[in-house]
């Protein structure tokens, strides 16, 4: 835990906010200047997008024993050129990912390494940019060698964080908190880029114009440590230089395989890089090809990143949904922090779950917020139809007949008037859904409205591209009760509360009231024989909510 | 045919047989006078296999339409770099194969192909060497468009054979007119390696120091037109590379997937570069992975260049083989004459397959020739321990335990003294095999000595490298009892007719003679009647046999 605490330690709350755009490395002193008008402003999703892959792709990973001169080990790195940065971590043993300036160290490097030595077992002599460093006289531990100061690559547990809340001076301060200890940090970000950067090795062993590139939570600024990466094998880039290609007197083409259809060539290339994943990719275990799906992937466990992976083929509206996401999360900075709040209090609750079903996905309940922040009077973001607006020429974007346009640049974007403070927002979130007329309305993020709902779902939120699907048809009508019920048990809660008796009585408050599962005593066990008893609190609420059970099911439709 | 003969027409009997030598292509100023040097002796093995592999790296093949502008072909080609050679092909539509001087000019020329657009199809966009050329606006078929020149990459059947023999003046002639026909010719040795460099194209896409070689009758100057292309994986340079790289202070090691045998990793890398010719390679079908044979194999068939392939990992011994051969084949032109025309006689009556089974392999039976070889008085060839006793370090090859050294520089091995004409050895061949004792006697080709059979196998032929096998293992008694009848025939054929008469009543004649099935009647149909009625022909031979039934019972050891 003392490493953890350490690796916080250095983030300020609010600037982690704009960390993609204010933690550039430089590269080159002809590209410092470019790197500093780009730095003036917050970056569009795919400058960050563009720098990442290009930064993973100058990034090798190290496996290291537990005790070593981290000096020493960084000099030797140093004479195959300059390293941009570098960190430890613990993952199966200590690594260190070490990121160089120049993507020709890594060749460098490369040249000199050795190959296992085959004595008890043979080697796949598949050269990735997976290394394991050993000293090769193991001495006695020197003073030389010490622990490193390890980055934390996942997040610390719901009581844990319980009792870092406590220390806050109000729920806002509490949602910061939860957001800085939750969000992905800048050494899980490059260590998610660097896996997509290794898989993409694999593809572009036989497609060298592909690119491997995360989407989803990994890039959409709502990421969770700990979280799967989503990446995704993009043949785009090949196919436009293909396109222009086509002069001069003859006509010379590539002789392919061809296949009746798309979806076909995705199964078999998938298929093959999976297996090519399975056989000669170190640590890669557990491929499960899932070709059959609508949209078909290989899922693996990548054991030297720690990451569970999901590969698919380019799936355009899954990115620009992405890129929609990054948007409303780097606009304003109450957005990701009472997203990863309402995240964190929804799964303490079971409204979602890891394993897909009739809960309420991470992504429905995203938007679910992103709608009330653009129903705020003034709004706090803009609705997707004020976002096309804005949108130019190179900002269009047609897929499969929708119109997934909107701006990218996000200086374009006029900075919020509303000054309410994230204790309001969090509390008028669940009054809002609390009370929200489910049986006979939809939620529209396109228009920012609340609309009459055109299918019986429990459940209506419009797919911002998809506009004639509705991305929360797996809800059922006891979850979203179950919804309902917690938004307002967790309005009475905020409501009701008093916060200066409860920090003096060292009770849970605020977010960390909201953070313990409803009929659990909010007190620790040594106070609960003190005070009343867990079955009277709990009975307390029971009749409380029976108050308010007529409303209820009017509300969801019953 | 008329394409065929033409084909021919430039290549001069005993001259091919060096042919390996002789046909350097200049690279540049820097290498002529090295090349200069080399030329002004044979060859060695590694020495054409390594230009060779060389070659077919800067080589590409191009689907053409039937009739084309060669001249403006080659004119275009030229924008990319300087073509060393060409030749077109007839193979489900002409192909052009082109050798450009530099590598770099593929690369060029792949620059500006095109990945063919998807309209019905979609394919999967890998970027191989293989493109179809077409005609941007096909015009009205002008003067200019003519059909081009086909280099042959077949033999012509047996009875078309039989025809062309009939006009040589002797044996000998025949059988260099045999060999002539169905030898490889120079671009079929170019085609067969330009197929093993596609295919290391896909192997190196992962395994960068990889090699894909072609061995066997590829290579050992006894393959047929049409005969499979074997070829072999080879990482052996790559583990060189490695294992010197190891020093410094640290030792840095890739991090590789580990498997707890040699075995179960080449079965892995040869499953998936299985599936990713099966999935990519264009006109790569047909793929079978037989990965539980004792030498792992991927068999395909590569449609461009019209070649049943085998792809197996690295074996050390078949490759020794091979060089054997190529020694023997190169040492002197009787060799090759004499070894194409038995094979072309053994497969006519039966003695040999291409189905596996209990006869004669062609292996068994070229080493059979080989050892008549060395017996001969003063020997044509030396016997294998002669060659190893001139064998230097660089020489040295322990495999297994085996001692497989043997000289490689065919300057150092004395010329023959022995004048024997073909028409005698073939005639002798088949006297000292139908008179060989079987029953007792082994064929050693390390000795050059007939020894005693070590285990009761009915033909036993010390395998020249593993010595504790016997390379014909699988015949047994009835097809060596048919092999020693067909040689007695076959002796008595040649010893009894009457040249001259034969010519006279257009017969076929000497080696002709031996290539019809015995038992039918060696006229045509239109003579049949005129002459003996093929009855009266068989019952005649069959009297013939039938005298010398109890020796041959003897001699195979009933």
């Amino acid at each position: 835990m003392a490493l953890r605490a350490g690796g916080r330690a250095l983030r300020l709350l609010p600037g982690r906010l704009r960390a993609p755009a204010a933690r550039l490395g430089s590269r080159g002193a002809a590209e410092a200047q470019e790197d500093a008008e780009v730095n003036t402003r917050k970056k569009t999703f795919t400058e960050v997008q563009t720098e990442r892959l290009e930064q993973a792709e100058r990034t090798v990973l190290i496996k290291c024993p537990s005790r070593l001169n981290e000096k020493k080990l960084l000099q030797y790195l140093s004479s195959h050129g300059k390293i941009n940065s570098h960190f430890f971590f613990e993952n199966r043993g200590i690594h260190a990912l070490i990121e160089f300036s120049e993507k020709s160290s890594v060749a460098s490097l490369q040249d000199v390494v050795g190959i296992p030595k085959a004595v008890e077992h043979h080697v796949v002599p598949f050269k990735s940019r997976l290394f394991t460093f050993t000293l090769k006289n193991p001495v006695a531990k020197t003073a030389e060698e010490t622990p490193v100061h390890l980055s934390p690559q996942s997040h610390i547990p719901v009581n844990e964080l319980i009792q870092k809340l406590h220390k806050a001076d109000s729920i806002s301060s509490q949602m910061y908190i939860l957001l800085n200890e939750y969000q992905l940090t800048e050494e899980n970000i490059k260590l998610r880029f660097l896996a997509c950067s290794l898989v993409q090795d694999f593809a572009r062993a036989y497609f060298p114009d592909s690119t491997v590139k995360p989407f989803g939570s990994s890039v959409n600024t709502f990421g969770k440590l700990g979280c799967d990466v989503d990446m995704f094998l993009d043949f785009r880039d090949a196919q436009e230089h293909a396109a222009k290609m086509k002069k001069g007197p003859f006509e010379m083409e590539y002789q392919m395989k061809r296949l009746p259809s798309e979806r076909l060539a995705t199964q078999k290339i998938l298929s093959v890089i999976g297996d090519c994943l399975d056989n000669f990719g170190p640590g890669c275990v557990s491929i499960q090809k899932i070709l059959n799906a609508r949209c078909p992937l290989v899922k693996f466990a990548h054991q030297p990143t720690g990451f569970q992976c999901d590969l698919s083929v380019s799936n355009s509206i899954a990115i620009r949904s992405s890129e929609l996401l990054y948007i409303y999360g780097t606009l304003d900075p109450r957005v990701r922090a009472l997203v990863f709040s309402l995240r964190c209090w929804a799964r303490v609750h079971g409204l979602t779950n890891s394993i897909p079903g009739t809960w309420i996905t991470n992504f429905s309940l995203t938007m679910m917020v992103m709608f009330f922040l653009q129903k705020r009077s003034p709004p706090i973001i803009p609705t997707l139809d004020q976002l096309k607006e804005l949108a130019d020429e190179k900002d269009k974007h047609i897929i499969g007949g929708y119109d997934c346009s909107f701006v990218s640049d996000l200086s374009k974007i006029n900075p919020t008037k509303n000054t309410e403070t994230l204790d309001e927002l969090l509390c008028d979130f669940f009054e809002y859904f609390g009370n929200f007329d489910f049986r006979k309305n939809s939620l529209n993020l396109r228009r920012g409205k609340e609309v009459n709902k055109p299918e019986s779902s429990p459940l209506y939120i419009w797919n911002p591209f998809e506009q004639d699907l509705n991305i929360s048809k797996n809800v059922n009508q006891p979850q979203l009760e179950k919804f309902v019920a917690m938004a307002r048990e967790s309005a009475w809660i905020l409501q009701k509360e008093d916060r200066t008796q409860r920090m003096i009585n060292k009770e849970p408050w605020g977010l960390a009231a909201l953070l313990i599962p409803f009929g659990k005593s909010n007190t620790n066990k040594m106070r609960r024989t003190k005070g009343m008893g867990s079955e009277t609190i709990r009975s307390l609420l029971d009749s409380l909510k029976l108050s308010n059970a007529s409303n209820l099911q009017k509300a969801v439709g019953k």
